[in-house]
């Protein structure tokens, strides 16, 4: 019982990110979102990584590598985005 | 040593949405900030409480109380500013 709520727990804190990504792409924007909590977020989530591997964690390795993926694309439409219609 | 990436990693991904907070009370904006992403965060933040009650971790008890905290603080200034500043 103790790991279904860890589990959904997870999977909520990383599925979290994929409407945050089909939002940025569909307005081609995403100036509201820190840029700042971004490269936080991402960073903290290498140690996770790091942690996972280390502690031998596959659903924290797991978790963490899709989440890493999906706020690196993010960060990745925001700095394109930001460039393309600078000015604008 | 695991210890401790796994403190920096709970530690980083914690303190990337004050930032955010930030952002958003300044600009008075949140428009590009996923109301979804929000929502589902939040519920997985509850579903990690539970876990780290049930698992008597003290570190995922206290990183996710204010994780919920930061966010909760974030959707209210959305919502708030989305209804505030409708139509203009």
């Amino acid at each position: 019982m103790q790991d279904l709520f860890g589990f959904i727990a997870a999977f909520l804190t990383t599925i979290a990110f994929f409407p945050q990504l089909l939002k940025t792409y569909r307005t081609k924007s995403a100036d509201d979102v820190s840029f700042a909590m971004l490269i936080t977020f991402i960073i903290g989530l290498f140690f996770w990584i790091i942690y996972g591997i280390q502690s031998h964690s596959k659903p924290v390795l797991f978790a963490n590598i899709i989440t890493l993926t999906l706020n690196s694309s993010i960060l990745y439409l925001k700095l394109f985005y930001n460039n393309k219609y600078s000015g604008t």
